[in-house]
């Protein structure tokens, strides 16, 4: 009688999607046939990642899988990005997610800065030239993106934006509490704005491009303000050693900030040209050392942010050929879901239930053979919230939370 | 891609059932060819409205199914009531339930004062001769029925019912609270019914009632008392602009008290042989004009109340063909759902789930083929509670509201 031992959770990043072209959804008309094949000797269900009818952001999302509580921990997506990034972010901290971009007269033209490739440069000029009321850490992310941390005594997260969100003025932060910490924040933001501007505006490579005829990335607008929160580490929660292999900042930031060792891919893009071969020889290599590993792909959810079911279909078909490379074991639980639905009709994340499915030693085997939206929700597991996910998983270990005697 | 821009919601009142008569209920015996279609090309599952197990009130029914949370906002039926008849109540109004009924040496003899039908002179008569510590308001219903709404300072709805809901001695209402706004509102209802009894039994058409032998509406019976909540008007909550179109003064009012636009219906009665057609008919114009209309048919719950099960199909057949003239489009998300349970059984609500079916663009088409108890506990949408479905229908029109980034 075998109990599995270990964990393997793939978040299928915005995989999942509303019926349309054909009547069907991407995930149905992809040729998934591993996964499938998984499905008809595992059991499927629903999940409310948040609650019915809520979209998740994809922090929230992952929160809940992990089994952290969103609506206790959640401060904002900055702390995330900025840990993911790479920043050494402390319980407590200001975190930002960052943009370059391109501003003229004081209007934002290019939220992305022509999608500049690549901004070490400046970031480097940035942290050298710039000089706050209080300590502070810079770091360029993949393309355009970016993340600021504030650190200090008196600083506060209740301050609005700098990031307009669309093209048009460029904003002004301002206090969203009434006491000294908002305010000396915000100013220590706009300061820090202002002298970013100056700094990039000089820069020789911002120079270079505009004799390119490129757009420069003369300015940095903040968002997603959060004070760092604190989790209780991965391990001490679950007693399993955890480690995670993703492409965005987000998800390994989520990884970094729950104490999980980080494990970088080569090639892993996090868009629909991401390797994921090489991210399935990562999670073969990190099964043998690890005994919980999360898997996010994120490919898809970007082209349902796009609108594109081919590529979706496409791209959820290249996944499955490549988690077709998995060795797997009888002591290894797989878990497949999304973290939440972004229907090509909509381009944005909805609040639709995922679908999910657990393979290994243990499960009841139900019916349904194929993994899709359509069948899932006939799965033998009805429909479950996302913080069940994990409770359900650990007990499927025999490590479940006994309540009672 | 298409993206519904309007919800219509349909809810039968009372119409879900437990099976009974050749071991099934009325909705699944009667013939609703036209639902059933929805239902094939539509998804399916239950609703708690309230909670497993818990029979909720019309009341507290229709504002989950609207999503008002009844255990923060729900004070009483009265105020509902009150509104529905068409008092202008205001928050902080303390509103009752009112039925025209017969007394004899104080003892009840008939709640409903041998069912008279209109008691409009009789309410003319109250308001000119009754006169209180306090601003009041009353109003004749369909029937029997009538509300009464007080209004002032230092008024509170801790006090009972003058209401015996059986044959039996009228009773005289007491504080429930130790504090001097109930004295004094349990004084007011108190000194309103004895002025009531007096003014009504001096009244011409008492008189004449006796004399044809019928029995005289010489009392008015309170109960529901309520302090008249703030619902968050619904267009301010959903973005939606709603319509109701109901015939019972319960689910008029709440779509008074959460500002919804009541458009009456010729013909409409509430019970058995009301006009659906007509209702209808003016479901059809108010799809054109609001992006969210509520319909509400009671006949069904009236039959339950019956325990006539053949009533109760029949209805629901004469339903049927009333909504297969609905003149639906690409753009209107339909849901169809019950607000409770009224099984021919218990002649009383119950606390079984209540099937629930969502047609129109997004929807995830499940294997339901028809609408009714048996096949929506199948149905792909599995098991919800009734706060739970406005989300969904919200974020079935790109509307939900995110949680994260």
């Amino acid at each position: 009688m075998d109990v599995a031992k270990k964990i393997l959770l793939v978040v299928l990043d915005g995989a999942a999607d509303r019926p349309s072209v054909n009547a069907t959804t991407p995930l149905a008309a992809a040729n998934t046939s591993y996964i499938n094949q998984l499905a008809r000797e595992g059991i499927l269900g629903t999940l409310d990642v948040i609650a019915p009818g809520t979209p998740p952001g994809s922090d929230t999302a992952h929160l809940s899988l992990l089994g952290y509580a969103p609506k206790k921990v959640y401060t904002g997506r900055g702390p995330f990005e900025a840990a993911g990034v790479g920043i050494e972010v402390r319980p407590g901290d200001i975190a930002f997610r960052g943009n370059f971009a391109t501003v003229k007269n004081g209007t934002v033209v290019d939220r992305r800065a022509g999608r500049i490739s690549d901004t070490r440069e400046l970031a480097e000029a940035i942290k050298e030239q710039v000089h706050l009321d209080c300590e502070f850490f810079f770091k360029a992310s993949a393309g355009h993106r970016a993340a600021l941390v504030l650190r200090g005594e008196g600083l506060s997260p209740n301050i609005t934006s700098t990031d307009p969100r669309r093209p048009g003025t460029m904003l002004r932060s301002r206090q969203t509490a009434d006491d000294a910490q908002a305010r000396r924040t915000a100013d220590i933001v706009n300061d820090f704005t202002r002298q970013v501007r100056e700094v990039l505006e000089e820069h020789q490579l911002n120079k270079d491009r505009s004799i390119a005829g490129e757009l420069p990335a003369n300015a940095v607008l903040l968002r997603g303000a959060g004070v760092v929160p604190h989790l209780v580490p991965f391990e001490r929660r679950t007693g399993l050693k955890g480690a995670v292999i993703a492409a965005t900042a987000l998800v390994i930031g989520i990884g970094k900030l729950s104490a999980m060792q980080y494990i970088p891919t080569k090639g892993a893009t996090g868009h629909i040209d991401s390797n994921i071969d090489e991210k399935v020889k990562n999670v073969n290599e990190a099964l043998k050392k690890y005994t919980f590993v999360l898997l996010n792909v994120k490919g898809a959810d970007e082209a349902g942010h796009d609108g594109d079911f081919e590529a979706k279909k496409r791209f959820l078909t290249r996944v499955d050929a490549a988690l077709s490379n998995l060795t797997l074991n009888e002591s290894t639980l797989v878990a497949i879901t999304a973290d939440h639905t972004t229907p090509v009709s909509l381009r944005e994340h909805s609040g639709d239930p995922v679908p999910f499915l657990i393979h290994g030693p243990g499960v009841r085997i139900d019916r349904s053979d194929s993994f899709n939206e359509f069948s899932a929700a006939q799965g033998g597991s009805n429909r479950i919230r996302g913080l069940d996910l994990m409770p359900t998983l650990l007990d499927l270990l025999g490590k479940g939370k006994k309540f009672g005697a």
